[in-house]
This record gives structure tokens, sequence and C-alpha cells, in this order.
């Protein structure tokens, strides 16, 4: 009699209409009914990553789709700026190092974003550098760096931009054209609603120069591929199909609200969890915090591992503990998605009991009445209500 | 007041438990009970596979586990035999040359196998050849290749012996163990009755040897990583939840039913379309044909690429084309999976009205009624209805 409240940063819950696709009868894939579903899919993506350039589509968890952005962009010995600051910022340095670039790392507090002149005077330093890999939200830390101001400056140098913006999109703000990011990767389990299985790219202009001259090894990742099939609403190996039909589904829902709206959906739940956390004495953990996902730090004297379980066992919600070197530090909280204000309550109260449980003293009832406020302040000017 | 029959090998039909997997509310796959289901189906996979080595999980069509055995086993400069002979043997010769290996092709015509001779020779005029590249079933011409004869030859040398089982698992018989091959890939939508999404791989302690010595640059699909995240009953990057719970469902049918029982029941219908074929005067395609799929020729004065889309549009069984230079030369039926004896007869049925009414003289029903003797005669001892 009990049901999982996820309010992990991926997966993320699943809207009835995207699990009622994904049970459907399977269909077959080299049909004129499914290149017009992909094609309408990928026109979706292409308003959910705001961008009007082609949106190519891999059937992998988001890690592949950064790769195909290493192993397309470069060649083995190239240099490339990579910011640091979490564990996904993290994996573009695995992933160069993987393919034999050389690294020049911009290091970034945990928690902390990365100040754009930072990136400014490393391109300065590596003139020769061609591309910078940064990260929307880092769902590690719950930080969302400042992409617009990344932008402004890489567009005035000879380095392209990439972007991980697999927990980010639809959560934060990425104006990929009008930014002028000239990479954004994204994955399907976030603020998209699907299951994980399906990567997303956008490739502008001034990436593909790259792309044609890039000499490092690739197949299945090989976005000259998906280029010349796409231009037959297909891809060259064989998708995830029930995956791609939800996918229709979910931007059918994304669409009807609106990908500004989605963005404030996830600000106002963001804001009500970061106004709990304060009535609670809790201090946030990031200090840039993403809308997609918010961190707070365990505070002293209290288990962080316990207080996670406790949460779960308890009240089956489920929110993220803190990876690698800030497990049992923090804990984490996403808004993304289908996640919803409801959602959200239900996390603050199992939050204020798992807390008292462990010691720690605050007064019963307070988060959730400061995420009430800060919820229905708002609430019918976002239309976040479902 | 239509439903597709898919006759098609890969997507194959979804079982109705397969189909209510998918559409379960989404778990996340960093709790207990979800390593417990992932380890369940991981073992589920070693009998499927036929092997007591571990098999890993990638997130990925087939073609990525291809991939993940071309990068963890191989260098660049190195050398490799490659057994050609259809679509998807060429896929291997691709993928080597993507990632600068030396490829020896042993020419192979399509429809016909490779003589295991061939094999033998290759090795010996190239002796440090690190690896032999095949195919069970080759999909796109219906062939099963003497996987056991090239796994003699194989085992005494030094190279190892790589084997696409992506339609021929559960089709076709692949002793992984007993017959000595080293490394097994696999797909999702074929005989494990699941969507795309997932690859398998599994990898003996011979192919270790070199994963742990190979220099081709690789992450997503670095057996490394998956071996050490396998140790705690996880993968390296977010799974295809959905269809890995899918999977544990499939297994369990799988399982049931037995896998030899699995392989007759493909045999079975192979059997019973070849018969039908036959009654209908028309050839084979394939010299040595799998149980997974049959290849015939479309006759001389009917048009192939018409015929395919007339038994679509009359009856709704939609059947494969050839790929490539056999496009409209052949056509091809699907046995894997949840293929049924009832869809074959349904596929025979829609292939008499369509010769007919492209001219093609035949006695209409001769072929479902040849059909049916082959499926009546042995369907008791296969335990193949359903």
């Amino acid at each position: 009699m009990t049901q999982d409240i996820l309010l992990t940063p991926g997966p993320t819950p699943l809207p009835p209409q995207v699990r009622e696709a994904l049970g459907r009868p399977i269909i077959h894939h080299r049909t004129s009914s499914y290149r017009a579903l992909f094609k309408r899919a990928m026109q979706g993506m292409q308003t959910a990553m705001q961008t009007s350039q082609p949106v190519y589509c891999l059937t992998s968890s988001g890690t592949g789709a950064m790769e195909a952005a290493v192993a397309n962009l470069l060649s083995p010995g190239d240099a490339a700026i990579v910011v640091l600051g979490g564990k996904f910022a993290e994996r573009w340095q695995s992933l160069c190092k993987a393919y034999g670039i050389t690294v020049v790392p911009i290091p970034v507090a945990y928690g902390d974003v990365v100040d754009p002149q930072a990136v400014a005077d490393a391109l300065a330093a590596h003139p020769k550098a061609k591309a910078v890999f940064t990260t929307l939200c880092e769902t590690s830390t719950g930080i969302v760096n400042d992409i617009q101001a990344i932008a402004a400056i890489t567009r005035k140098s000879q380095a392209v931009l990439v972007v991980d913006a697999i927990s980010g999109l639809l959560a934060d703000e990425c104006r990929t054209d009008e930014w002028g990011i000239d990479v954004v990767v994204t994955g399907s389990q976030k603020g998209l609603m699907l299951p994980p299985g399906l990567a997303f790219i956008s490739v502008n202009a001034r990436a593909w120069a790259l792309v044609d001259r890039a000499t490092c090894p690739r197949f299945y990742t090989d976005l000259r591929l998906y280029k010349k099939s796409l231009a037959d609403d297909d891809t060259p190996f064989t998708s995830a199909v029930p995956t791609v039909v939800a996918l229709d589904e979910a931007l059918k829902l994304i669409l009807q609200l609106g990908v500004p709206q989605m963005i404030q959906r996830c600000a106002l739940m963001a804001r009500a969890t970061r106004a709990a956390a304060s009535a609670l004495g809790l201090t946030l953990f990031s200090t840039r915090p993403s809308n997609g996902v918010t961190a707070v730090t365990v505070p002293g004297g209290v288990d962080g591992k316990q207080l996670t379980k406790i949460m779960y066992d308890r009240s089956r919600v489920m929110v993220a503990g803190g990876q690698g070197d800030m497990a049992g530090k923090i804990f984490r909280f996403a808004h993304m998605g289908f996640i919803s204000p409801e959602d959200v309550l239900a996390g603050v109260a199992a939050l204020e009991g798992a807390l008292a449980e462990l010691g720690y003293k605050c007064e019963r009832g307070k988060g959730v009445k400061a995420a009430q406020a800060a919820l229905g302040r708002q609430a019918a000017a976002a239309g976040a209500t479902r």
C-alpha cells in the first residue's frame, strides 16, 4: 500500500500519458507513421532546447551524448577548457582524458559556480583551446552556472561552448541560440519526464565545422551518421522506439504548458524548498542555486545518510544524498519535470520528521508552512498547480 | 480497427507482461530492490547467453555493444579478421576501421556462410591478428554461420572470437562457454522480446586479458567501468530502468519455457516458413538458413518492394525487405522472440495474397497448408503453441 515519491534528480516521475505510451504495442521504426512521429518529436526538442539547429537523438544515457560532443568536436592532442565543480563537470574531464585531449581545468569549489572571468582568462592563456566544456545545472551540488555570461565570452573566441544541460534543461533557462551556445546535450530522464535511455545533442554551424575535421574515433556516437539519417527523419541505429513514442507524448505536455512555464514551475518549487530549508534553520549548499535541484547542507550533529534513509523508510519520499566526497554532507531535493508542488510539500514534511527523529531541534510544521506560503503566493501567477 | 503483425527481425512483438512492466511507475536505480532485480536479470542473461561469465548491460542499441567489443579488445594498429557476408557483418569492418584497426576481411557472398577453413587460413596468414569478428545470424541475409566450427579453430589460436548474436540469440544455438566463444554481444529487441534500448556483452577471461591492455579510447563503452559497477549490481551510467524491469519479466517467460525450447520454437516456425515458400515455388536466399529469420528470393517478374508493401497494406503484416544491394530482391520473415506460429500463418497467407495480386502464378492456400502441416507435425514435440 505504498508508492515511492521520487524527489530525485533522475529518474524523475513519469506522467500517466508517458507510461501509457511506453506500454503500447511496439511499432516498427522504418514506417512513414513512425518517421512522422520522430520528425515531430525532434521539432519539439528544438523548441525545448531553444534552438533552430537540428537536434540529434542517441539511444544512450546522457553520458553518451557528452561523449558524442567530445569525440565529434576534437582530435587527440587538442586542448579543451573544462569548468570543474562537481561530479558531472568532472565527467567532461574524464571524457576528454579518455580521448587524449589536453585538459585545461578551471577549478571550482563544490557548491560554488565558475566566475565567467575565469573562462575569459583561460581562453586568453590558451588561445588554441578548441572547446569550453561546462554544465548548466550541476546535479551533484545544486548550482546553476551563468551560461549566458560564459557564452558571451566564448562566442568572441575561437572555442566552441559545450553545455551539459542534462538536468538543467526545462528547469533553468538555457537560450541556446539567443545566448550563442554551440552545443547543448541533454538526457531523457529529467525535465523531459521520460525514463532514462535517450540523449539529445544540438550542434550549430560553428561546431559542425569542427565535426568535419575531428579525428577522434567514433561510430555509435558519430554525428555525421546522425546528420545523414535525420534528413530521412531516422537514426543510424535502432532507437529505443517506445521512449521516442513517449517523448512525443511528453512534448505535447511540455509545449502545451510552454517552455517558460515549465521553467517557472521548477523555479517556484525551488523557492518553496529553499524557504522551507531556511525556516528550519538549514543552509543551502549552493551559492547560485539551480531551479532543478536544491542542495542543502546536513546540519551539524545529524547523520546525513540516516536522514535520507529515514525519509524513505517512514514516508517513501526519496531524495538524493551527496555523491562522492559530499556523501553524508548534503542532501538534494529535485524539482524537475513531473515533480509537483504537492511532492515538494510531502518532501518537506518527511524532512521535518526525519530531522526530529535524529534529534535536530526545529519547530515541526514550520518548514511546510514556509513552503506552502511560497507556493501559494505565486502558484496562480506561474500556473504551476495541477 | 487494425493492429500490425510484426514479422520483422527487430523490433519484435512485446509480450503483455513486458508491456505492463514498461508502463509501471518508474523506480529509482540506486535502491536495494532495484539492485536485486538487476542482479537477477543479469543472472538470467547468463543463462540466456549460455555462459558462466559476467554479462554487462549497456543502454544502447546492439551496435553500442559491438563498439564496446572493438574498443575494449583492440589497440590502434592491431589486426583483426572480419568475416563478411551481410550488412551487419560489414558493421564489424566499419567499427574496426573507425578505431584504426587493420582489417583482414574474409569475403562471403550475400546469402552464403563462411567456410570455417577460410577462418583457419586467415589466422595462419595473419598470426598476429588479435580477434576474429563474426556473426551468428546475419539478419540481412537470413544465414547462420557455423560458430561451433569457427570457435574450434579460434580457441587453438592467439585470437579471441567475437560473435554478433544480436538477432541470433535464443533463435540459433549459441553455446558460448561450451564452444569457447570469447565475447558474445546481443541486443534487447530480438529474441529477448523487449523494445530496443539495451545491449549485452559477455566477456571471458581470455578476452579480459586484452581489455586490460587495449588502448582504443572509450568511456561510455569502457568495460572496466561496467565490471567495477557490476560488483555492486549496478551500471556505471544510468540504465534504461523500465527496460531492465521489463527484461526481468521477459526472462521469467524465457527461463520458464527454457532456452532450448525457445530455440526449438523458432526452428519450428522457420521450418514452417521454408515449407510454405517451397510449396509456393519460391527459393530461399540463404544457403544455411537461420532459425531467426527466413530470407526468400523475390521471384522473377515480381516487384519486391510492392510485394512487402501490399502485404502490409492489405493484411497489416509487416515483413522486412532487402537492405542495401538486396533491396527489392529478397524479403525476410522473422521467427524470433514472441512471434508465434499463428503470426507465421498470417504472414504466409498475406504473402500468397500479395503474390497473386502481382501476377505470380501459384495455388492459393498451398503455402498456408504446407506451413500448417509443418507446424502440426511438430508443434506438440516442440511445445511451441501458445
